[in-house]
């Protein structure tokens, strides 16, 4: 039996282990997963990205190409999900470090559909995020003070709120204070503020999360609502958020976020340890 | 230059990182313990375990052997620690499983002094944890109920309440009340009961830490209590603590504790990721 080769990597601080299984070989149970991101008893991460051919799984949507490589992630609890742009971004940096593609610019597959990428030498990814759509205004209240903010719509609710002091000063612990009924199943809140002339700086607390220290759909928001209060159809900003340092660009139909990736170490899964992880 | 291997693993679910550098060549700075062990940017521990050779070390005390393998431990803050008895039991069978020593009995260097140790075919590793000392009665609080318990010095004060109830019911969340007088300096509290002839049951909660998945002299002590409160000179007991079973026997002038280690994954680390974590 082969050995079960792994990397550790983060993108804004997201961590991932990767795990190649480019002939499908491997019994990925829910246990492996919740034993392999386990933070003490094994590798510790935020989730698995399994890479496989499309042909390889199941439920892959019908873009999907069957000889292409397929992101299968999995949650730290064992479930699988849709999409991760953090984890999206080292998988394509770590297919093109292997050699399994060529590169720059090529095709994941998600079980949210077939994603194009573009990787760069500096180890960043540039994924597309899809539009931003404005529907409305509303505020969000932080330890009883009211910020106003731009609804936006990134394939989740978004509340995005442009501040004049420090996020850093924000009690974020508590979820903010949002409308029931613009809102009614939560909503993801990000407070930012201009950092100098093509940068802003961001913190954003994710429903049913927290706080977080990268949300990739909560960053494209940010600038999507920064161009809305400018009047400007399209744009791009830098967004520094305590993960580290991203860039969305935001075009008529569309957007992208490009981020940085670490790849921590690679090595071999001891094969004691995974059959007692079952 | 060559790789930086490691070994990723834990003993009772206290884990490390194992940085074999047996020719001193690593520039192991506090900064690159801090990184290796953040678990989101890092491989994730908590603490590192550097194997080099006794004469290597600037600070090893005079009884360890200059020749011998040196378990340099570094906390996940980047400081230097004398001792880690879940630690010492992972270098030990580390040591073994790559043939850096015969065992089944050697001698490992730390920073408290030569540690005999004996590893086992299973993976479990017996070390010596020196004498309990009885030195009073006393009682622990909480939640409002009191309950009595032996002060037992283990080289650190102890306070093991065998209790009637279940363990798992009590909590921990905040610190047990204490007699100031008796335990000026904290106290670590154990709580068990007895769990068939042959096993007892515990929850630890460690002075300036609350509570923990595996604290090696607070199974020593809620041992020696029980054995003290039955009037018996010496015995052995196996422990179940949140983190996995340990074997702990009291002789008249010292004790053991036998545990559990797994080596989770090995492999290298990024050479780029090594060179920005300075």
């Amino acid at each position: 039996m082969r050995d079960i080769e792994f990397v550790k990597g983060h993108g804004t601080e997201n961590d991932f282990v990767v795990l190649p299984d480019v002939d499908a070989q491997l019994d990925l149970t829910a246990a492996r997963v919740r034993a392999l991101c386990d933070r003490n008893r094994g590798l510790g991460a935020d989730g698995v990205l399994r890479v496989v051919r499309g042909s390889a799984v199941e439920d892959a949507p019908s873009d999907v190409d069957p000889d292409g490589w397929f992101m299968d992630y999995r949650n730290a609890d064992g479930s699988t999900a849709e999409m991760c742009g953090n984890g999206l971004r080292l998988f394509a940096a770590y297919l093109v470090d292997v050699g399994l593609v060529d590169g720059p610019e090529f095709v994941v597959g998600t079980r949210a559909g077939a994603r194009p990428v573009r990787t760069h030498e500096d180890g960043s990814v540039t994924i597309q995020m899809g539009p931003a759509r404005i529907f409305g205004r509303s505020q969000a209240t932080v330890s009883g003070s009211a910020f106003p903010g731009v609804a936006v719509d990134v394939g989740n609710p978004h509340l995005a709120c442009l501040i004049d002091g420090d996020p850093a000063d924000l009690d974020l612990t508590v979820p903010p204070g949002r409308d029931p009924v613009l809102f009614p199943h939560g909503v993801n809140v990000e407070f930012f503020r201009r950092k100098g002339p093509d940068a802003i700086q961001m913190r954003v607390h994710e429903r049913g999360v927290g706080e977080t220290r990268a949300c990739g759909t909560g960053t494209v928001a940010a600038v999507a609502a920064l161009l809305h209060l400018e009047n400007e159809p399209s744009g791009s900003s830098y967004v520094d958020i305590l993960g580290g340092r991203v860039r969305v660009e935001i075009t008529e139909d569309g957007s992208t976020l490009t981020g940085p990736t670490a790849q921590v170490a690679r090595g071999n899964l001891d094969r004691k340890w995974w059959e007692s992880a079952s």
